[in-house]
């Protein structure tokens, strides 16, 4: 249900900035590619209402999401690992998200230390701990090679980070009270490739 | 099984990269967080053997995935938009997967058009139906902004591709015969922020 809220109030979003105040749940629906149903229940089970003649008040509804999705205050987010899927990651969320607050970025090359990239402060790696104890992240991104992948979850966990996103190719260790949302690019990738072969083809591999 | 064979080809590789031949289906399963039993019967269904007393042969396991993974000729890859994002992306695997051959990329940009970015010519997008006629891809990697995903879908499976890695915050709409993954890392974010926030504040959110 996180999932389809986050998508909801995407859609809400495009959909206020075309001019348009209200929308009707199968118009919602369709956007988001459920049922009807579906979005009734989800937006029911958020203590929104609409009415059946004239849809929900989209700007109300992306507000009610809102309160749901969002922490009270601006979440803090650590990003550990400036290679270019780092960067990428930085510049994309800096400009999409302004409701997220970089706390910091966390490089080892000594050409990034001390520089200030797409906004945010990029320290030493060495000094995560120090810098995490002055200014807490709720949410550590890994955008490291997978050898350091560990280490650094290891430490951002120490640090007080309560949810990972892991965009590093290793499967993470963490306490059950940590949250890990792992993406694998290469993994997607290749799963694509598998399947974009002719089945005949997949199938003899597989005989 | 087809991202299980992905992780295991995975630490297979860094296994041999170790100086060690063997593995037996236990330690594979430990590095694959799955069970000796999963192991044991993906292999079996890969048609691959080992003994139970010295393991399995390591690069022979690592050939055989290849096999049932790889298609027989090097797979074409597409990539549209060159914006922060696809460029980590076409880094990323020109670097880490050699066995992908990157057919083309495109973008909009004049300033990237024409130009070899880390080893791939870019053309404009206009050009996508000539460049993969005369060059067909197997894969097309979507990195445009949402609202121009599905437009660009929509050609590049006009254009015969088979499998899209979809990186733009939108479902496509495609024929049954296209295989789509979606990797959406806000969405992804979002979910980690969620799961992160103490449970009692989540559940006050939803009340």
């Amino acid at each position: 249900m996180v999932e389809r809220l986050v998508a909801y109030r995407r859609h809400l979003r495009r959909w206020l900035a075309d001019g348009k105040p209200r929308i009707y749940s199968h118009e919602l629906a369709g956007l988001a590619q459920v049922t009807s149903a579906v979005v009734r229940r989800d937006v029911m089970t958020i203590g929104y209402t609409g009415s059946p003649a004239k849809g929900y008040a989209a700007a109300g509804l992306v507000d009610r999401i809102g309160r749901v999705l969002d922490p009270p205050q601006r979440p803090g987010v650590a990003l550990v690992g400036l290679g270019s899927l780092g960067r990428a990651v930085l510049k994309h969320f800096a400009r999409l998200h302004p409701e997220l607050r970089f706390v910091a970025a966390f490089d080892v090359s000594p050409e990034k230390v001390g520089r200030i990239i797409d906004g945010c402060r990029c320290h030493g790696s060495a000094d995560l701990e120090t810098v995490l104890r002055a200014d807490p992240a709720l949410v550590g991104i890994i955008a490291v090679p997978g050898e350091a992948a560990q280490d650094v979850a290891d430490r951002l966990v120490r640090a007080g980070v309560r949810g990972i996103l892991n965009l590093a190719p290793v499967r993470l260790q963490t306490p059950p009270t940590v949250y890990v949302e792992d993406v694998d690019l290469a993994v997607s990738l290749e799963k694509v490739v598998f399947f974009a072969r002719p089945e005949t083809e997949r199938l003899e591999a597989l005989a």
